[in-house]
């Protein structure tokens, strides 16, 4: 089958920039000596954490057990849930995981380490633990100094629990320049390797040291991270090329979607909206994503099914039935809206993938 | 099961509230003597539809022709597709699903015109067609005066089509109070009557005379629409509280979400995120959400699985592990991330309802 051939709306995955781009990020991580465990919530499919492990990654991060569970089901054994695990049902089902493959999770307070240690020390299994580091995103995590360290002494002292670690998810996407995003990932490297030492001279080992976040590109990695764990960097978005993560040759993933209706000269509506698209929209961008190939169609608006086109230069161009490809504003969020994408080389359809981990929230 | 049982995040659904909306809507549009013809877009679910048509509606709407699948394939047998359907493909399956169900779909040129009309007639089958006026929307149409009419005079001719009428979807979400609301859905209701009186003097039978947001409340129907197709009524959610359709006790439908890290005293993070509640947003809204009872939270920021709380008086409550419910900003949008549902009563879980037409957006 062709592209053209396709049914729209659908999502379309250029394997060969894909491949690219998972070797591309490899090759630095290899250069600067640093682990590199892709976050897979950018693309929720099986197959592409093959291709991610097969080139060297030492396992994936997840943010959801869910997640995990299906990856773990699609033979990937080494994986760190980046996420606090509360609750007793999710606490059983961690166990359970724990059983099958080799498994980490995020703490970040007594609250959550408690009942972890409960759980699996009367499992009379040890769950490795990396306690999550607050460097600026106003998220989860415990401030790098007294707060850390108290966590560290508090966490050791609870059975059935390792502490291997610190990680951290660095804040970039609210910066104004990719010179900003360099100093600031440079600055949280640098406070996540102190932060590191700190714990060491206090007797604990701190093997992990790991940071992640597409937009940062390398720079996070400063000698003694450990770990980088991007996720967007196997699509690329066009907030990634905002923020200077990336160019538009190096995205991997359109929406391939059909002209409906050409109401006026300046205006061309497509079969692709929200529902695939989503609201997304960093601060620097203005529009729902770029029309390849096409500087003269603006998709200024969405509604659930409809996306709205403004044609800089009115005219009969696009026609009814013309098919446009769209780059999106963010990825992650649309690879959670579909149950399948197409893989393409060139214009051919190597065939699809099943987004395994779509919706898998929990 | 009790709702405080369930695994977090979830979408779960008031089944008195849902019940009493269904009820109230269809009895207003009884009073008005209009037919009442739902979108599924909003739910997704063949239960739902199924509680809509016993209470009374002549059948319901779908955008998406894959949406219409769904709902067939689930016994709903008078479908009416709210697009434009453009391609060899699709309209191949518009063919399929008209052999077993009575569809209709709306057109807006002669470009989707005269494909369908093709593929009707080389089929001996007849096309109900009914055609996209805009009012005020910017999206597909064709504009009430001159141009309707050329579209109207043109279907005509065609083989395979009927034409059934006219139909729009009324923009309402810019508006800034319901008065306003009030005053363009009355305009809207008015101009389309217009518009059938016109065709009808061309000799055209004009039937159906069809609008539809939920926004609108009953303002559209004014004497000689016969029909409505409101969608979020089923549900309601913030955007609809915002422009004065609904009030809070009016929401069926929440997320149920658990707080996983209190970090700092004048913040807490649950663990849902864009996708679940979405990026939707509208002008009139600051934040992502509203935390059911609790007034003194804030769900200010969204990333992909996680929301960020500001408490308006910094405290310890709630703690990491309290569940706490959240109001989304667009309901419509929130069932296309989910593949389950939770029915409750009161606190009981009744049980789920699997959103069939999720993801159905070809």
């Amino acid at each position: 089958m062709l592209k053209q051939e396709i049914d729209t709306p659908a999502v379309l995955v250029n394997l060969e920039q894909l491949e690219a781009n998972i070797r591309g990020m490899q090759k630095r991580m290899n250069e600067l000596g640093v682990n590199l465990r892709p976050h897979i919530k950018a693309h929720k499919v099986p197959e592409i954490a093959r291709m991610q492990l097969d080139a060297g990654a030492v396992g994936i991060t997840v943010a959801k057990l869910g997640e995990a569970e299906v990856f773990a089901e699609n033979g990937v054994n080494d994986i760190f849930v980046a996420y606090e695990i509360v609750g007793a049902r999710k606490l059983q089902r961690l166990l359970e995981l724990a059983r099958k493959v080799q498994i980490s999770v995020g703490v970040d307070s007594i609250e959550v380490a408690q009942p972890l240690s409960e759980a699996f020390a009367s499992a009379g299994m040890r769950c490795e633990v990396i306690i999550e580091v607050e460097t600026g995103l106003g998220r989860c995590g415990v401030l790098p100094g007294e707060e850390l360290l108290e966590l560290a002494f508090q966490v050791d002292k609870l059975p059935g629990l390792k502490l291997e670690g610190i990680f951290t998810h660095e804040a970039l996407h609210h910066l104004r320049s990719p010179e900003e995003v360099k100093k600031v990932a440079e600055g949280v490297g640098h406070v996540m390797v102190g932060a590191a030492e700190m714990l060491r001279k206090e007797g604990f080992e701190a093997e992990v040291v790991s940071v992640g976040a597409t937009p940062a590109r390398t720079y996070t990695c400063v000698k003694g991270v450990t770990e980088n764990r991007p996720g967007t960097y196997v699509f690329n978005d066009r907030a990634q090329i905002g923020l200077g993560a990336a160019t538009s040759d190096q995205c991997a993933l359109t929406v391939l979607a059909t002209v409906i209706s050409r109401p006026a000269l300046d205006r061309a509506i497509i079969d692709c909206g929200r529902k695939i698209l989503t609201s997304d929209r960093d601060w620097f961008l203005e529009d729902f994503g770029e029309v390849v190939g096409r500087p003269d169609l603006v998709l200024e608006r969405l509604q659930e099914e409809h996306g709205f086109i403004r044609l800089k230069e009115p005219g009969p161009d696009p026609k009814v039935g013309d098919l446009l490809e769209v780059v999106p504003n963010h990825t992650c969020v649309v690879m959670n809206q579909v149950d399948r994408v197409y893989v393409l080389k060139g214009d051919k359809v190597e065939g699809t993938w099943t987004v395994a981990a779509r919706g898998k929230s929990r």
